[in-house]
């Protein structure tokens, strides 16, 4: 804590000017800026931003990895740090009903549609440091650059900690930017977090937000009043470690459709019944799970990009034992892919797939309440931007499908143009070995930056 | 309680006569017992045994089911209650340092290898009424038509309750039988209870039992002192059911090898990971199943007789969640089978297709400790007998493997002859819903009374 201050301090007077410096500095303009001085006043951030990513994995340790639970301590914590790195950078600080973090820096025109940059400061329970924080320091980053630069943008750009992105807590999708945009779905307030038990309005409510005002679907943002939302993300598969590239310019967000709760009823019996008298519901799971394995495998084979994850996949603690079949089995499952119809057609494609092991097996599928998100597409104009921005920085990227749902999917939905930038990440995520390099982080950084600089000022 | 006390008192005046009564009788002698004398002697005891199933319900009751743990406040009550009965009847009680129970019927030589009729009086958690103790009430029954008749035993006749066959919670088989035996494996007293986390040792002294003579492998039976091992037991799959008999003839127990604590390890990642790069640890547990319900399906077609059950199936309670690929799996996998050499080949089976899929899914299975118990053959003239004792007394009897494992193979192990009846029972065992009647089970005893009558006064 006290290293990380004593640094933003430095950063604050040295880097940044004082506080409030950038109300003084009107006579920012646009300018040529060459690629050498933008990817230099990023670069230069690089012990700032080490700096706030070990605060960030401090505040959330939880061994092994962080834990920076939605709405809670570790995600308090979390949007405490930021909060205050982008007070002494002289940010404008503001939230919203669903206790979104906004950090502002104006732009010319302050009625003028804005920019944002933004991604969740939440993580799953013993994840890594940078799945989500990642894309705010990012935007703090490209904050810091535009001002080391003395360029000032067009319009108000605003770096969003967004909320509760990871569905493994609440089990509902993009609830931070969705109460953003008031668009969080009929129900979602009530859902609990699987590990309190306690409903998101409370939640919410115990960290500064309004569930009434949230209820009443009040939006902080007018689609219409964002000209771009911009993400950065680490890759959370190994494309990029595999082809030796530090960052890619994303294709596309998938949509999934998801059976949080969902669980077989079969028979619990001795282990010692006979094969045909069984109802096996953990051995109907096995073949459930494989059917969709299959399935993958064919799609995969085809070309056509998919996911499927059985996330939960369990009997029943409280029933099962080394000499009983299992009559209880319970899962999750998250499908996803990058097509409407095909996620359409993989839904049609579970549904008999739960049939026939209904038939063959002898057991019953309760499949529970389904979750759906639809497919986040990129917009064309902002992935070109960010392709030229790295052929002009000289960073090589890959093109790449996202493999993971994130917030631009929310503001896609509603027409918002989006664009998202992957930093090479190895391990994958959702897990404590995440693991970036500072040098990946900044490549990425970089590529935004310049496409802000050349586009936004 | 003060029903079952009151017919308890009932019944030790009206029918067993005076406590102490069969000390008195020295007089009983073999004589010829018509077969019609016979099922009546056990037939009239049907409210007492109706009463005592019942006080046992009430002692074990956990809704929903009933729990007698071994060595634990369940068994014990149990045992109380039994005790109590056979005292009342006017039998010579006993105990080893396993804390099994000995009931006495004297015989007229008091030095001939005696007649053990037995079964336990422990379920699995939330099981049912009848699996185990229907067993050891059967031998009551038997010892009570033979006191009604008049007909004292040429040897001693033991009635015994016997401790820790259901492996569920110490997961170790015969605990008791193989106490009393002098047989208990090496490390046995060191296993801990899945439940309490304390050692069967432990849990041993805490009953009367005496751990440190185990240990020197002090036991209670030499097996030459023991002429017949005798088991009722409830059928634990449907084939009584399915061919309309109250009663079966056992051919043979199965032996089994058990993995009681396997585990996969993968890799935890993302929900968005594609298949190439994952090793989903759920996944390859899925495939494990599915091989083994395959290889399984093979030998049912060649009528080779195994069963093969994961009785625990699951992904990490503290690690997974809806967006996470699981990267740990945990199962128990008990394998059995009624041929030394079937059962051989299935291990070998077994570990062939977990190297299969370690190699296909890039996981690594960690079987843990082997558990093994050898097949239990049945005795042929004693299987003879029952079947003649069952033509006699008109109760047509099917001929039956064993679907699950039995003290009786314990007692097969050290070289004594045994034979079991098994009842008909419905919904299978080891759940709630085990439903026995009070009318097949004692068609069953009739069996076993008409054989003893006939062989063994």
């Amino acid at each position: 804590m006290s290293l990380f201050a004593a640094r933003v301090s430095v950063y604050s007077c040295a880097e940044a000017g004082p506080r409030f410096g950038i109300r003084r500095r009107k006579g920012w303009g646009m300018g040529t800026v060459d690629s050498k001085a933008i990817a230099n006043a990023v670069r230069t951030q690089r012990a700032t931003m080490d700096a706030l990513f070990e605060q960030l994995r401090a505040d959330g340790l939880d061994e092994p990895g962080v834990s920076r639970d939605p709405y809670g301590p570790g995600e308090q914590r979390a949007h405490a740090s930021v909060t205050r790195f982008a007070e002494a950078m002289g940010l404008e600080i503001g939230h919203d009903a669903g206790a979104n973090l906004y950090m502002t820096l104006p732009g010319r025109d302050r009625g003028a549609p804005v920019l944002v940059i933004g991604s969740h400061l939440d993580s799953v329970p013993h994840g890594g440091n940078y799945d989500g924080a990642a894309g705010v320091l990012a935007g703090l980053a490209v904050v810091g650059a535009l001002k080391a630069l003395g360029v000032m943008p067009r319009c108000d750009i605003v770096v969003m900690g967004i909320r509760a992105e990871e569905s493994v807590w609440f089990q509902v999708s993009y609830i931070g930017s969705r109460s953003s945009l008031g668009t969080l779905p009929d129900g979602a307030l009530d859902v609990r977090r699987v590990d309190t038990g306690r409903t998101l309005a409370e939640h919410i409510a115990e960290c500064g937000g309004d569930p009434a005002a949230l209820l009443e679907r009040k939006r902080h943002f007018d689609p219409a009043q964002i000209a771009t939302y911009l993400e950065l993300h680490i890759e959370q598969a190994p494309s990029l470690i595999e082809a030796h590239r530090s960052a890619a310019v994303c294709t596309g967000i998938p949509g999934n459709f998801r059976f949080p709760d969902a669980r077989i009823e079969g028979s619990h019996d001795h282990v010692g019944l006979p094969r045909r008298f069984r109802r096996d519901a953990a051995t109907a799971g096995a073949a459930f799970a494989m059917a969709l394995d299959e399935l993958w495998a064919d799609y995969d084979a085809r070309g056509i990009p998919m996911a499927c994850t059985l996330g939960r996949f369990h009997t029943d603690p409280a029933a099962h034992g080394l000499t009983i079949v299992p009559g209880a089995f319970h899962f999750s499952l998250d499908v996803r892919a990058y097509d409407p119809d095909v996620l359409a057609g993989l839904e049609t494609k579970v549904a008999a797939i739960v049939a026939r092991i209904e038939q063959e097996r002898g057991v019953q599928f309760h499949l529970g309440p389904t979750a759906r998100a639809a497919v986040g597409p990129v917009d064309p104009r902002v992935k070109k931007g960010l392709e030229d921005a790295a052929a002009a920085q000289g960073i090589p990227v890959l093109h790449i499908g996202s493999p993971a749902s994130h917030d631009g999917a929310a503001f896609a939905a509603e027409g918002v143009p989006i664009g998202m930038v992957f930093v090479r990440n190895a391990n994958g995520s959702h897990n404590p070995h995440e693991a970036m390099t500072i040098d990946d982080f900044l490549d990425g950084t970089v590529v935004m930056a310049h496409w802000i600089v050349q586009g936004w000022t």
